[in-house]
């Protein structure tokens, strides 16, 4: 299944892709997503863009969130800035933190290449029904 | 001064004009923002992407906090999605409401061309000393 | 029905009552709430305690969210605070934001007397099926 | 100092004293607070308020913030529940997870006493200058 996940996220996910973000790794509740530094992604201080790291952080979530086969849609995030990146390789990691079914927890680490953390992201998302991916 | 912060963000934020995301309107503690939506912008279901959706929001936060020309850095933010988007063109409106100066609150609106509410942010950002833009 | 809301939440919610939090008015989607400052709201500082003002405007999103008269339950919420308050009474408007029927996005301003901003707040409730208050 | 931030907040914090939460632990970037749940933490549902788990975590954060004796303020703060929790005691276990001296970022995890995640938050703390406690 959370192979199925992976595949299907990285063909279909036009916004991931155009923005070099990629899934790497998806287990129940558990997902790694990593975005290799390029200029596109910098804001006008030649730091890595805040929306950048919240897009690569959703995408963990997003993948965490549907690694069990059921649609699930993302609600709302917090995202808290701790570190400022300028090159080299970003890496998300999101574990879901709650047992409910309709409405998951999730908290998100974003890390660069030397295991500095760069934000971490607090977010919510729902299973829409028996909507299966 | 809001004409050189509108210039020097459409000039050096390079993932903005990347994503196709411009900045319309910057007065003392307010900016807008637009983003025309294309294929790039979609996720794996189709609509427009959260992490698109939090950047055209979180550079309208970025335009309002350094209207007042000196350098502001985002801390946090928290983004609640209302309604999907597929097509047209996408604008987010950042207030901000409070009166401190180092660390400013900022509201954001994210509506489309029909005036429907898409998406609602809360942020943070901070004010770093003197550094002037 | 909002009529039984407020007596409802004001005879049952003891947390309310016992920091001297009350339900003053609840509309379809809205709600006010308010809190005479007394000594046992405030922290060390001797200011209103972070607590006692989100404790005022989780109160006016759960009667807003109930207004319904479904049981909605508070999933998350994010508080900034703006201002501090040290006497007087404070206030919080409460107000559905989106029109979904599970899920649905709450905003609440927090205000003291003079109408000064003192916090803002966003928070998501859940619909928990057919449940009546 | 850890042992003065305890002592000042338990003499001082009196909606902390009011709402029975207590600072246990106070270490470098660290601290752990308790609330027995009684019937003044209750909600119209029977369980604890939102408002009670919040001001439980707000003040391990506050604690924790204060551990270097230097004033803090609280700027925002994220909260989302897992679990209801109804009777026994919560405890709340902040961590400063930045490095930054100005703002710092702190994670909260709120647990019953089986050791059940009750609620987590997410926060911001800001160093007034050289105030001291």
């Amino acid at each position: 299944m959370q192979r199925i996940v992976k595949d299907y996220l990285e063909k279909n996910d036009k916004f991931a892709k155009y923005n070099n973000i990629k899934v790497i790794e998806v287990r129940e509740g558990y997902a790694v997503t990593e975005m290799e530094i390029n200029e596109n992604h910098l804001n006008a201080a030649g730091t890595v863009h805040g929306g950048a790291i919240f897009s690569l952080a959703d995408l963990a979530l997003g993948a965490a969130a549907n690694s069990f086969g059921v649609l699930n849609l993302s609600l709302n995030a917090t995202i808290s800035y701790i570190k400022t990146a300028k090159s080299g390789r970003l890496r998300a990691i999101a574990k879901k933190i709650s047992e409910s079914k309709k409405i998951s927890v999730y908290k998100v680490d974003v890390k660069d290449n030397k295991d500095n953390l760069i934000a971490v992201m607090q977010g919510l998302a729902y299973s829409k029904d028996r909507n299966t991916l």
